[in-house]
């Protein structure tokens, strides 16, 4: 029998040909993929982005991971998958695991990653971040030289916050949804206002991209995947 | 005439199937391709990386970008290229100029978008980092959930160093060739050095792995790439 393993496989931010050329040859070779899906019965946005790169062989199984505080519901549904995953590699699989964007940076495959470490053969295959993404499609640099980048939630304190802006060059600020108001005015206080733009979607067709952040209306809902990069040394246009 | 653009293309790390798709695709197409020099005569690493996707018709054009304290001396061979490059472009020609790692991160072709951003048409295709791609060749993630990451340059002060890591769950240490004993003694002084691993040349033939930092020799040579990864969560094995 062959010898199963499990790839993890960074599907990048979102445009389909912005995965790598390791992810694209793997998924045609495949037996398995797992997904996760977003809600029941919702369709896996890694899935369409990875979809026209999937092997004709190649069983797919969308497997629904909790959005939910109960820690305990969590836990059993990443044992139940890496259960799942372990059995098929067990039995001589080639099995991919699709996770947006990278694969080490914010992502619930380490979820996985720490329950079968141990147990299988693991390759793990990086993908693009979305603040690549967003620094590329809107000609806004990260940093250089020797600046420094930080890279931050915005469900953090506004003081964690604060500081970070002071002590970097460039900051990319995450999950911006609902906390745009106070974000905005923490940018202002910095005199950050200018050296900063807002991107969701990056590279997807619903990408929408704010060049100037006084542009967005108070209490406008904005996207989930909404991202600002601030930028000391560069001024938006 | 077909309207010129120019197109800047991050090769990533430095396997050659870590490009992406859209890259590959794009290197196949062009009329003409701009790749920096390391030394005079010496091999362009960025052209290593990317040279099976290159189209017959391409026109290779390697560059040397002294590496100088002489700021005018930079500022010439930058001003040469951009000139170069707008002629070309101003041509109807496809023009590509290919960048290591990620395009907007610690990446000099930025000079060039500097020079070029309101001369001509420009699109900017993103890449991996180096540092997702050593948390994922070394199975050691970066952050997660409300965590967030700083990614530092050790020719920074120890001060701001040992401030990043305090602040933050993940730090990427960069350029860490030559100043390897002071921030390991760092990490000692921090209680890191059982969460921190140090790989060069990711991806590549050539890649070094350390998982535990104390089996570097004091005052090894390491290679010029090389690059710690701290995470205050996550212990090497």
């Amino acid at each position: 029998m062959n010898k199963g393993k499990l790839y993890a496989i960074g599907t990048g931010p979102g445009a389909s040909d912005l995965i790598t050329v390791r992810a694209a040859r793997l998924l045609d070779k495949l037996d398995v993929l797992y997904a996760p899906a977003g809600r029941k019965g919702g369709d896996s946005l890694a899935l369409s982005i990875v979809r026209e790169y999937i092997g004709k062989q190649v069983l797919i199984k969308e497997r629904h991971f909790p959005m939910t505080n109960d820690a305990q519901e969590k836990q059993q549904a990443w044992d139940d998958v890496a259960f799942e995953i372990e059995a098929d590699v067990n039995h001589g699989k080639q099995v991919g695991f699709i996770t947006l964007g990278d694969s080490m940076l914010f992502s619930t495959w380490v979820f996985l990653l720490e329950r079968l470490e141990s147990k299988i053969d693991i390759d793990i295959i990086p993908g693009i971040t979305s603040f690549s993404c967003i620094a590329s499609q809107a000609h806004f640099p990260l940093c250089m030289e020797q600046q420094s980048l930080a890279v931050m939630s915005c469900t953090a304190e506004i003081e964690v916050l604060r500081r970070a802006l002071i002590d970097h060059e460039a900051v990319v600020l995450m999950k911006v949804y609902g906390r745009f108001d106070k974000v905005r005015q923490l940018l202002i206080e910095q005199g950050l206002l200018e050296h900063a733009v807002l991107m969701a979607n990056a590279s997807m067709e619903n990408e929408i991209f704010y060049p100037d952040l006084s542009q967005v209306e108070e209490g406008e809902a904005l996207p989930y995947f909404s991202t600002i990069v601030v930028n000391r040394s560069w001024k938006h246009h």
